[in-house]
């Protein structure tokens, strides 16, 4: 582990505690080990890539000089309200969603005793946010613009959520509903703007810039973030599931996944009509079909040609950029993604 | 309807309006229809009296000054971020319970092709509170504390019902866990704050307070947001349901009510026993068996004694204020509950 990666790690546990002791509420013995475990068992266990990203996008902005430890920590902080961002959403997502598995354990709300408790859970996860920020930001000059951009890009992402449930509603099963702009739409909102916009945007505040100042970061990032999501999707259905830890089932799931919407352009009538019949539905024999049509419109085909597309498209943007620090910072987030197996 | 409260009632299509076309998203048709129900449905149906108290209070600040349609608009702006905050908690909170009706009509949750949509709901009225706030307050010099204020308050609301929810988790049903400490504690967090201390606290902040010059005033309205809770407690066994609106299940909900944390301290060994018999059952033989136990033990005179004394108490605190306006302010908050009889 590298020493960012470690000293990042320490810092969920100086987090926790002070969540833990938090002056705004008398706690129980009780509720305070509740908390505890439900912290331990929702935040730390993902890839940590959008927390640390918080640090490494900062250490980039200050061009090489060395980190003091109080920007390590800050850093680390703001990487971690990321983390307990995402730990909220997946938190609610999986009730909404009725899933059984999360990062290769039960789902917060399948453990005993905690069914839908887990919905408060989620909120209290998202209220430990404010509770960090107050604690070690309330005297920084970037203090309300750090609200205000948790706040948006929390806004955005239920936005994005919003639409993504309303479309994939029971009942009302319709592939002619989906489309790229409507995929793209979702993707962006719901995904892009906390995954790949937040971390930046963290970093730069923390490096005294005005975010006002950089639209094109943020168009760019957003770009970086559907592209991301298009291979989540690619990967959902071609990936090595020993590779991507999961067996993907987007197509059982009626999902409006890059794959059917692209899909969807590319067939003739008698395929169209193919795919209406069998994608959504939990039978393998309509899966297997439904990726056996994949393959004769040669998806992957069309997904490679997206992905140097894409890449290509980035670099340019990228390069166009005028600060050389930007620039190693949106090469870096670039780099790794492109090509990625998992 | 007084003319404030009209002005009141038309801030909320505004702010409606405002919320349906933000630049932070792009909505389709189908989402904005969405939203627009979901707001109409959940947002506006109550007695709107936390709303109103904000733009009550701000008038008594303001000690009879008349306010122009600039205060009058923000204050009411403000009070629907509190009607916004109680639609999400309620939204919520009835999804945790597994109620069935709500202000008369069936819960969101409960409504044809909403579901476990109306979890992200809940997250989306959360979410449009920030976003009021930035539009109409981003420029003025409390700007920040209104953020904070309304997190803080977020977070004991949220710890306050995580206490409930823990001490009323099935299968664990254990009257001798309930005292009146704990009862105070569930009630302060879970009630006092959001309905209480939170109107007054952003009149204070309009009217250019610093809300850590008045301490007292927020133990104030805490003690009284506890007894009006206790109240509320009373009404659901002893209340009139066609005045109140609804019929009570409390004693079949076993829920940690003043009543029954009352009853276990004034029974004797064996009306403890048929008490922990009978209590949390949803037979009316033993809700019935619970009622008459109350009136053997005489919980009205109970009720009686703690109302008095309470009301002695914090006429009492009142009186030591130094300020007229915010004496004023608090005896109308008083004279709104004392002796309720909804």
């Amino acid at each position: 582990m590298s020493d960012l990666k470690s000293k990042f790690v320490e810092v969920y546990n100086i987090l926790k505690q002070e969540l833990l002791n938090d002056p705004a509420f008398e706690f129980t013995d009780v509720s305070r080990q509740w908390v505890e475990r439900m912290l331990d068992y929702n935040v730390p266990g993902g890839k940590l890539n959008r927390g640390l990203s918080v640090v490494d996008s900062y250490k980039l902005l200050k061009e090489g000089e060395e980190l003091t430890d109080d920007e390590i920590f800050l850093s680390s902080a703001l990487g971690w309200c990321i983390e307990w961002l995402q730990a909220y959403f997946l938190v609610l997502d999986d009730i909404m969603d009725g899933s059984h598995t999360r990062r290769g354990q039960p789902c917060w709300f399948r453990r005993p005793k905690i069914g839908m408790i887990a919905v408060n859970d989620g909120i209290i996860l998202r209220n430990h946010i404010p509770r960090i920020l107050k604690k070690h930001f309330r005297g920084k000059p970037y203090y309300v613009d750090l609200l205000d951009l948790f706040n948006e890009v929390e806004f955005q992402t239920a936005s994005g959520q919003m639409i993504d449930l309303i479309t994939t509603i029971e009942g009302e099963k319709d592939l002619t509903k989906y489309s790229l702009p409507l995929h793209c739409q979702i993707v962006q909102y719901k995904t892009a703007y906390y995954s790949f916009y937040l971390p930046v945007a963290c970093a730069l505040l923390m490096a005294g810039k005005n975010l006002d100042d950089h639209i094109d970061v943020k168009n760019i990032l957003i770009e970086m973030g559907i592209y991301f999501q298009v291979q989540d999707d690619y990967l959902d259905c071609f990936g090595t599931p020993e590779v991507i830890g999961k067996i993907g089932t987007d197509i059982e799931d009626f999902k409006c996944s890059w794959l059917v919407v692209k899909a969807m352009e590319r067939c003739n009538e008698e395929q169209k009509k193919l795919l209406i019949e069998n994608y959504g539905k939990a039978d393998p024999a309509c899966v297997a079909k439904v990726k056996e049509l994949y393959n004769t419109i040669d998806l992957q085909g069309a997904f490679a040609e997206y992905e140097s597309a894409s890449y290509e498209r980035l670099i340019k943007s990228i390069e166009a950029h005028p600060n050389k620090a930007i620039q190693a910072l949106l090469k870096s987030f670039l780099a790794k993604i492109y090509k990625r197996q998992k």
